[in-house]
């Protein structure tokens, strides 16, 4: 077992890791490195935060630093930046501000998250200029926003973040211009999810240009313009959320090796090429169930999941990190939308699968019952195993239904197992043939 | 194939059954014998006639007996009875009123449904004292309510029909008495959600008598009194729920074996003893999904299943009716309450297993995202093979998350499976770690 346990980075998967180590352990020296200030803090929180639905940035934090430190006895070493990890020597470099040392380890996670893609756009260095991936910014967007008198905001990139800061701002009483350079926004949930997103957000007085490649932003200090192709719009206010990237800097310069998608490649225990490094959260992948293939979802219970399960395997009881289904949801306004698996044929296809699919729209309560809504499902299936590769609900209540088509993934069953499946009904929660069940009896149809 | 399919009952298994076949084997002559008036209607919506949510009993039918006749051409004979049955000869003896003739069938489905307990208790034959088991008699309870000042009410029973009464019943400002014989209510859904349930039940003004038997009403003409072992106590209307029994007369009398459940005995295509015989319904037995072991729960989506199965079955593709893991919801003035699988240890003793159980409390949503609840979720598991046995959850949101648990019982997963399963996370939806995620977390350490 392991005397020296060390971990970089002091978020979700990091401090998770570290928490379990020292509990499972409680002599083991756990030291972790967080270059920031903030540790295990909801990232996913920060547009609730700029829409001031939450009143602390602090209420986002889920363990705060002095409690890991007094509470959990973790050596929590925050300012302090790994610059340089040696896995033959097993040591990191460790950079204090006002010093540079040597940290032996026996044990390493690597969980260094993400970072905002920037992208090539001019004047991104511009004041009102923000992407939104960590506390600092989602404290800076929300101070502006309170003290200019914001007009207009562009918002760049219609995935999670674009959406959800969309809802955001426009709660702020901001006009949003919502800007997605491919035909949908949302793409991994799927072209119906977007469609039924996209009528909402329209609804709701979002200005939405889809298919629209924003090039840059002007102004003088501070922002005043977003530029397209062939013409410039008024904007206070820019939020770039286009994505993310692996933080794989380090990983790459200590030969750690990365995986297919570029995040850093791990084996069922989250360990990399080097026996005792593992990887973990957002700079990591995990094994996708559908595809069996190594995936990159930088998604806050993998990270969660992942890190503890490793707090586990170095303190002598290896445990599986476990497979994603790439289960997600996100609210848009009124809206709830939600995929897991494979949502769309043609990435079925690429997969390897003859896929079958149907979409169904459903209510969320009995007909006669008041109140409830329509949820629109979709299925995909492979028709010759029948198993079920994923699917996407939407709807303004019950999206979290999206959670039975994820466990049936994870079990591999197929879509006449799953339309069996006896599911919770009264009338006040479900029809007797609730959403995903109905789209399981009705590709079963398409199958036979 | 079949020429001729007569299905006895026009309600959910039966319905499903005959619209099915028709549509699957157009050129089969489809006869359905139903001895009331009322065909396809939701019998756990009437509580919510009685309420006042929904305006009108038409409104719980599902599809009309004209629209079963007209549109889907099958061949519906209300008003007619069934009196026996000749599985030698594969002839039904119908009573139509005014005629009594023979029906010979190529395949039959019995689907008698089942019928209120009535208890032998003095003044069963009051005015004013009810069963609530069909169109009629909650048509009969909403007269009596809206035409008498009516002060208080009796509700003998805390199942689901005496909670989902005691809920209308108090919406239409009568002061409601609930007395129930065992120490809790809610008896198949476990203590842990009893006792939830009871706290919310007086909150809500209910007067709960619990472990108190009723032995019987007083009154002249028009029930005025519940009569308790020492006291009698005044109540303008009584409600008696204290259970069904399956409709087995008829199938008795032919032959038809029952079950050790007392309902009819089927095997995993519904068929019965006879191979031309079905049966599914409230009135068979279907086999559960955790003990293997045949069981008799009389919900709509059973019913509705087995049903449809069986048409298609009868139509030359046979179709497993499905396992059913007990999965049950209710919902009680401001909670929902659901249950799935064995929710409690000595239940699971006497079904052989070794169990292991835990009951946490969670939120359903962030902990800093506004609204949302505590969800408390009991979880079993057995010891030795770490396999997911049932639970339950209670709260004011989310109940219907109790499907994730239903979904690894059919799964057959164990502990770490579930907790292991991608299910959907964003703070208004869900923390990292939701609910059911935290039971199983929580379970799988007892289990280590």
């Amino acid at each position: 077992m392991a005397d020296t346990f060390v971990v970089i980075g002091g978020d979700a998967a990091g401090m998770s890791a570290a928490s379990k180590a020292k509990r499972e352990q409680p002599d083991l020296e756990v030291i972790v490195f967080e270059r920031g200030e903030w540790v295990s803090y909801a990232a996913c929180g920060m547009p609730y935060y700029v829409k001031g639905a939450v009143e602390s940035l602090n209420g986002l934090v889920s363990v705060t630093a002095a409690e890991f430190r007094d509470e959990r006895d973790v050596d929590l070493r925050t300012g302090h930046e790994v610059v340089d990890v040696d896995p033959e020597a097993k040591t990191v470099t460790v950079d204090a501000g006002d010093e540079t040392y040597e940290q032996p380890y026996d044990d390493l996670l690597v969980a260094t998250g993400a970072s905002a893609i920037e992208p090539p756009f001019d004047g991104l260095d511009l004041e009102g200029v923000f992407t939104i991936h960590n506390m600092d910014e989602a404290d800076a967007i929300e101070e502006y926003v309170t003290e200019r008198g914001l007009e207009t905001a562009a918002i760049v990139g219609g995935g999670y973040v674009g959406i959800e800061m969309a809802e955001a701002l426009s709660a702020r009483g901001v006009t949003v211009h919502l800007y997605e350079m491919l035909p949908h926004v949302l793409q991994p949930f799927g072209d119906t999810v977007a469609e039924v997103v996209e009528e909402h957000l329209r609804e709701q007085g979002i200005e939405l240009h889809l298919g629209t490649a924003v090039s840059g932003f002007g102004g003088d200090e501070r922002v005043d313009t977003v530029r397209l192709e062939n013409e410039s719009v008024p904007a206070d206010i820019a939020i770039v959320g286009v994505g993310v990237v692996p933080n794989v800097d380090l990983a790459e310069a200590a030969d750690i090796e990365l995986g297919p998608t570029g995040a850093i490649a791990t084996d069922e225990y989250g360990r990399t090429n080097y026996e005792n490094v593992y990887a973990a959260g957002d700079c990591a992948e995990a094994r996708n169930v559908v595809t069996g293939d190594p995936d990159h979802v930088p998604l806050a219970l993998t990270a969660n999941r992942a890190g503890r399960a490793i707090g586990q395997t170095v303190t002598g009881s290896p445990t599986p990190i476990g497979d994603i289904a790439g289960t997600a949801i996100v609210k848009a306004f009124e809206l709830g939308a939600a995929r897991t698996g494979i949502v769309d044929e043609e990435r079925a296809r690429e997969a390897g699968f003859d896929p079958v699919s149907v979409t169904i729209s459903a209510p969320t309560r009995a007909h006669y019952y008041p109140g409830g809504a329509e949820l629109t499902v979709t299925l995909l299936a492979d028709r010759e195993t029948s198993a079920v590769l994923g699917g996407s609900v939407v709807g303004r209540e019950g999206a979290k239904r999206v959670d039975s088509i994820a466990m049936a993934l994870h079990a591999g069953m197929t879509v006449t197992e799953l339309q069996n499946a006896d599911l919770a009904y009264a009338p006040p929660f479900s029809p007797v043939w609730g959403p995903v069940l109905t789209a399981a009896k009705v590709l079963s149809g398409k199958l036979e």
